[in-house]
């Protein structure tokens, strides 16, 4: 779907094109399901802990990753150190270990190094990536594409979405309920084709009063903590806003000292078993007086919220990240217009992580 | 050993103390050295798969616990994820692990469930408390002491350098080279005694400069990570300055687009193998005109840094974050002092994490 309003060189028209591109991005990952099902299925049979490798946009869809293994396959998934392997060269035992490196180009020298030494070490290395062809790719004995098309805007969109729905239907198929998750998120690629124009406007009626703000909290928990850790990047790169991820749970106990009404907080609230640590947080942060953002299914849950911006509630509770994410990267863009920047070309980024 | 000349009602008396008292509390940590070894020699049976759990500062040692069990132990220890097993009942495969809860108070509710459920999973439970008579001691199988002594500042010191030596002691005990760590702790703990008053001299005069300054980015990477989690925890808790945590890597190849001269970076150097990372994220830095700190064993190895606050270099590299860390400390003391803060009386927060 495109926005037909869409002026191609106006500041922005990359960024918002490809996050209108996103439902259908979100399909074609589907018509790689049986690949997805096979890597699986080996998996399965070679390593029961995931080891999870990427930068940016990558390592917050790891921390997506995380809860979707654990609450759709019940294995244990952890984001790995990669300076233990490629700075120290700490070889460690891997032979029960399933290594899902996350790299949209497939170009990241640090994360193509991490691959190359877990095989060594025994590992099952899989590489998921946008480049079938990359580096990565070869390093790696299993390839899934992340099949997003070409991004051309410099900040992540319609990749991230697409790591996120990677990451679930993998842990779906581990977990023997591949074909629930693919039905899962189909639906979402519907629901989000039909609310985007809306969660524009919404996004866009954000952007003025937030223009003056210099510095922001973004909140979640269990598996939306990966939408603040993503929306906060976001933010950062596109409106050089300071905005930062916080668990909701290290905020209420914590940080929420250094909050005053010049501190907004973005909370995203979905319909999990985590949403009264959400609203306990939240409570935590009306006593000192910032202003509230709340997204997400549950945001008409967050009282005293100043603005709100809810989405469709999924029909698995796990793809809510998918949903999420989606007004903060549309606040993204409104955001950096409202303040002048181009987040087409924000100043000093490039696409590739040259990590090593 | 105190500082003589401290007035005990002075703003932030009790948190200098505790500053000051770091390498008393270091020394009584190694008289449990016997205990350390036995909880060391039981894991390497039960299970060389590490867990850790923790909030806030006890978050951050588990940061460090990562690459001390990497490099001392050549294990594979993880940060595990709380709300999983807490909020969403999972209950994961955790016969060959073992898991280290930490927390100061041995009081934060949602540790014990953790630890609870693990023991009933199968896992080697060990408590890393300052109060052995805890709860959260009685849940698990076996405790560690902190030793730190009563911590009556609301923000950690003496009980996060405590965690550190605690998780440096246990991975030397489980790699089999306990006595080492412990001599290097032991050198450490009088380093740092001769070095005290001069540190916080230094920190002291870089008060002023940055009385105000809003916002800060703190980087490390590797072990020093840790340490750059807990400094900018410490600013954030103790001062009000929006301080945050990057590792150099992340920083150089996205957020480091928001820096400007009124946003300094500090960053920790010391030297090991990530220094040439850390060095070249602080290149990427100067680019971008930001003021720049450099603290750690390797501080004058950065170039175009306005502020160097170096350190004694450990015996054992691995020891380092136990220097680098209290320059940031004696900074946040100066520093809530010269913005007319209370670091003893921080504005909304409480000593026990009370996380459910």
């Amino acid at each position: 779907m495109s926005s037909p309003e869409r002026v191609h060189d106006e500041p922005g028209a990359l960024f918002i094109g490809e996050i209108f591109e996103q439902p259908r991005a979100l399909r074609a990952l589907l018509e790689h399901d049986d690949e997805y099902a096979r890597v699986a299925a080996v998996a399965r049979e070679r390593g029961r802990l995931v080891r999870f490798v990427g930068h940016g946009s990558s390592d917050n869809a790891a921390t997506y990753g995380v809860y979707a293994f654990g609450l759709l396959a019940r294995w244990t998934a952890v984001r790995d150190s990669i300076a233990l392997s490629v700075y120290f060269g700490v070889q460690q035992e891997m032979s029960s270990s399933t290594v899902v490196a996350l790299s949209q180009s497939g170009r990241t020298p640090d994360v193509v190094e991490y691959v190359r030494k877990a095989r060594l070490a025994g590992a099952y290395t899989v590489a998921v990536t946008n480049d079938v062809d990359s580096e990565l790719a070869r390093e790696a004995e299993a390839v899934l594409p992340l099949a997003a098309g070409e991004e051309r805007a410099v900040a992540a969109t319609k990749t991230y979405l697409n790591q996120v729905a990677a990451l679930a239907l993998l842990a779906g198929h581990c977990g023997g309920d591949g074909a629930r998750v693919a039905h899962g998120i189909r639906s979402v690629a519907d629901q989000l084709e039909a609310a985007l124009p809306s969660l524009e406007a919404q996004a866009r009626g954000l952007a003025a009063p937030f223009a003056y703000v210099g510095r922001m909290l973004v909140i979640g928990r269990g598996p939306e903590f990966a939408t603040a850790r993503e929306i906060a990047l976001k933010l950062l790169e596109t409106c050089k806003t300071a905005a930062w991820p916080l668990t909701a749970t290290d905020l209420a106990h914590g940080p929420v000292a250094v909050l005053d009404p010049l501190f907004p907080v973005w909370a995203i609230a979905s319909r999990d078993e985590t949403l009264p640590a959400v609203q306990e947080a939240v409570a935590r942060v009306r006593e000192f007086g910032a202003t509230i953002v709340a997204s997400g299914d549950a945001a008409n849950e967050i009282e005293g919220a100043q603005y709100v911006l809810p989405v469709p509630e999924p029909t698995l509770p796990i793809l809510s990240p998918l949903l999420s994410v989606v007004p903060g990267q549309l606040f993204a863009a409104a955001l950096a217009r409202a303040k002048g920047h181009d987040p087409d070309r924000p100043r000093g980024l490039s696409k590739v992580t040259m990590a090593r």
